[in-house]
This record gives structure tokens, C-alpha cells and sequence, in this order.
């Protein structure tokens, strides 16, 4: 958001999610000056919206003097239906895939032309990978972000092919053609995988979920250093968990009215 | 936050927060009129900032015209120091527990005068209960909140008891001495327990976590239908537990300058 918010007519209310949109990741901790400048907000409006966020909660101020974000945001996004209607409904599934195959478990949507990473189930045994709950890696690259392209209408898949593809690793399958063909094998076995294509040592194996219209709405994935000689050994587990996390999406449209987390694709 | 924000005073930070705090478990999904009407504010204004918040995305709008918690909001709220120092160093340990105990794990922290639930753990094998991650309930009737209860300050605690405590079922300890022996109890052996207190046919296991200076920061509980005759038979994968989220936080502590999540207590 930074820059864009300088602008004379630009609202209060996108000020506020300028100041909120400085905090990323890499950043979880500002400083009032890195907020300003990360926003492109001035100092003055900076100071006095980050006041007002503090007494609401919405950020909060550390020992250190840094801000960072508040207890009412976390529970105001707990509340989004990524967490309410997927993750909830999911995580028992994902459970249980982690007590069979203790790796990293793994569930996205794609969201903004990226893997958006709503889970992440681990524990001491997995190795550590750059995912994380509320992360974004490429979809070209991660086991997860290939299962939901795959499924994707072509024209989706067609533009998507058509933007520069990000080598992450000297294994990234960057050309365009060579993605495709993996993706049309990924629609006709059911699951797709990597191999050290976004972080080298590391390997996936992903397959995608359904809702009761048949429409690919997440997909959940392993990954970890070494799945073993046959990764595809891991996909009737996959596919259990994802036909159960279908099964209970498809009941949860049928009792509920509540809108699907999707918002884009 | 309803009703405060109609004062011609209010800043627009304030409006915004009332909009966001419109929501809440039990209100997931609203349509225009239900956010003006719960956040107190007139239904333009409401239109106007709705409107502003849905392009920002910190808002969604539903197939059936409600509105939702967006994607950028779930995101912003995910790098609280809730989640990111606390709740992703402890998972493992919780999932570790939950592969012993089988029944739903809970983490949480004090937080308002209330135990706020920054994970829930669970499976299938687990039942139902009325914990959720983000969710808040009373101190004095769960085991976390007995666990946090019992180690704070004596004259936080006295003001606590203070307090009129909430009846939640005939079983919940609401008169200020038991409840105050009890927690003389808990910090003795050094777990708590409720049975029934919360609801009605489950019970609960907890032990409280402490920071690198003793301090006690949040506590780990395991909550179900029945824990079996003697509980206390899970006190000590409890407490391998937290010994080691509290390994991990002083860890944390000392490789990082970022601030602790604590926010208030």
C-alpha cells in the first residue's frame, strides 16, 4: 500500500489499513517512523492514527517502544470465514494426516494469483519450512499452489502461464509449456508434487479439495525434506483428508447460508 | 463497542474499529443494517466505510450479500505476537500433546480479565467443546483460567474474586473462598482442574507456562467428556508441555528483541 496513500483524497479508513498494511511478515515489529514510511503516510497523521489504533486494541505498543499488531485485530481475522469455515472444518483432517505421515501438513486457497497458506501443522519431528499460517508463496512452485492451478478454468490457468514465472530454485519449473504439461499430468493422476522447486532440500506432494459443486476450493498438501523414494505413497492419506474436509464443506453449505471464503481466483 | 461511536467526537479510526467490532463469533457474517445498528453508527457512514473496507479487503463481501472478516484483515491479525510468538513456538509441543492425550489441547492467555484461547488443538477423536481458538471464557470456571488465576499477583487475584462470578453451570465455583482455596491448591501441586464447571460432562487438566523470568505467560490444558478417574494421570505430559514452550520462549527472548504478546493482566 505504501505511496499510495498520500494523496489528498484518499480516505481515513484507507490510512488505516496503509498503517495496518506497513506490518508484513518481515516486519511484525515497527517502529512509528518505519510505520510512516512503510504507509507513506506523514508522521503527524502516522502518530495520531497509531494512538487511536492502540486504545482500540488494534495495535499494540511492545517494551521496546515498537508497535506491533493488536489482540482485537488477531481475534477480529479469527473470525474471517478462511478461518471459521475452512480452517475449522479442516483441521481435524489435517490432524490426523499429520499423525500418519509426520510431515509438515499444509492448506491453502489461492488467493491474488499466490498459495495463500491458511494451516500449517507441524511438530518436532517435521523439518522446518518457510510456509506459515497466513503466508503466501508462489503457486508455480509449492505442491499446494500446483494442485489449485491445475484445477483452475484453462483461461485462468492460460493468463496465470502468461505472467513471469519466479525462479525460486534452480529446479523452479519456469517455462511456461514444461508447467503445463506438469499440470494437465496433475489433472490426470489427482495430485501434484515438487521437488526442491521452491526450497532446495525440500519436497511435496498435494492434492486438491472439492466443494459440493465439484469446484477446487483449496488443496492440502506434505512437504518435507525427503518424503522418500515414492512420494505418491502419501496420496490415499492426502486424498482422505481432503475427501473428508469435502464431505464436511459440502454439509456445512447445506445447513449454513454463511458465504464461502473464497473471495477471489 | 456499540454505541460509543455516535459521539460527533468519535474519530474515524473509532468508526472503522466499531465497524470491525461488529463482528464477533456468534456474528460472523452481517449485512449493512445489523453493522450499523451493532457498532452505533448511522447507516451512511456505515455504507461509507463498509464500502471503502471491502476494496481494502479487511472486509468481504458474501454471495448472499453479507458481510464477512476479509483476507488482508486474517493476515494482518496472524502476525500478532499472539500467533507468531507465542502460538507457532508452542504448536508443536501441542500437537505432540494432543498425539498422547487424544483429547483437545487448548493454549491460552490472560487477557482482559478473561482466558483468551489463542489455539485449540483437536481430532476426531476428540469431542466437541465450546473453546475456539480466539474465543474467551471466564477464569475461574476453565482450567486454563485457574491455571493463569492461581499464579498472578495476590491482589490481582483478590480483585478477581472480587468480581461477581458467573454461574455457567451448578457446578461452576462462584463463592470467593472455596475459590480462593482452590487456587491456593493449584499453585501448591502446580495444575488445575475443573470438573463440570464450564459445562456440563466435561472436565479439564492444566498447568501453567512460564516465561525466562518465572513469570507465569499462559497456560496449556487438555479439556473432554471424561479424562478418566484420575486426571491427574495427565499432569505430567502437561507439563513436558509447557516445559518445553517455555524452553522455547526463553529462547525466543533472548535471540529477539520483539515484544511479548502480553498486552495486559
Amino acid at each position: 500500500m505504501a505511496g499510495g496513500s498520500r494523496s489528498p483524497g484518499a480516505s481515513v479508513t484507507s490510512r488505516v489499513l496503509a498503517v495496518l498494511g506497513a506490518f508484513d511478515a518481515a516486519h511484525p515489529a515497527l517502529t512509528l517512523s518505519d510505520i510512516a514510511r512503510r504507509s507513506g503516510l506523514p508522521l503527524a497523521t502516522t502518530h495520531r492514527l497509531v494512538a487511536e489504533l492502540v486504545t482500540g486494541r488494534a495495535l499494540a505498543r511492545a517494551a521496546d517502544g515498537r508497535y506491533t499488531i493488536g489482540v482485537r485485530l488477531w481475534e477480529a481475522g479469527l473470525l474471517s470465514p478462511l478461518h471459521t469455515r475452512l480452517r475449522e472444518v479442516a483441521l481435524p483432517y489435517l490432524q490426523e494426516l499429520y499423525t500418519t505421515v509426520r510431515e509438515n501438513v499444509h492448506l491453502a486457497v489461492w488467493d491474488g494469483d499466490e498459495a495463500l497458506y491458511v494451516e500449517k501443522v507441524t511438530g518436532h519431528r517435521s523439518v522446518p519450512t518457510i510456509s506459515r499460517a497466513g503466508g503466501r508463496l508462489p503457486l508455480h512452485a509449492t505442491g499446494v499452489g500446483k494442485a489449485l492451478l491445475a484445477f483452475a478454468p484453462p483461461e485462468v490457468i492460460a493468463a496465470h502461464l502468461r505472467r513471469p514465472l519466479r525462479r525460486c530454485t534452480a529446479y523452479t519449473v519456469t517455462e511456461p509449456g514444461r508447467l503445463a504439461r506438469e499440470l494437465a499430468t496433475v489433472r490426470e493422476r489427482g495430485w501434484a508434487r515438487t521437488h526442491e522447486e521452491m526450497t532446495l532440500g525440500s519436497c511435496s506432494v498435494a492434492v486438491p479439495v472439492r466443494d459440493a459443486d465439484g469446484a477446487v476450493v483449496a488443496a492440502i498438501g506434505v512437504a518435507g525434506h525427503s518424503l522418500g523414494a515414492v512420494p505418491q505413497r502419501l496420496v490415499p492419506a492426502l486424498r482422505a483428508a481432503a475427501d473428508g474436509v469435502a464431505a464436511r464443506l459440502a454439509e456445512t453449505a447445506q445447513s449454513s447460508t454463511s458465504p464461502v471464503w473464497r473471495t477471489s481466483a
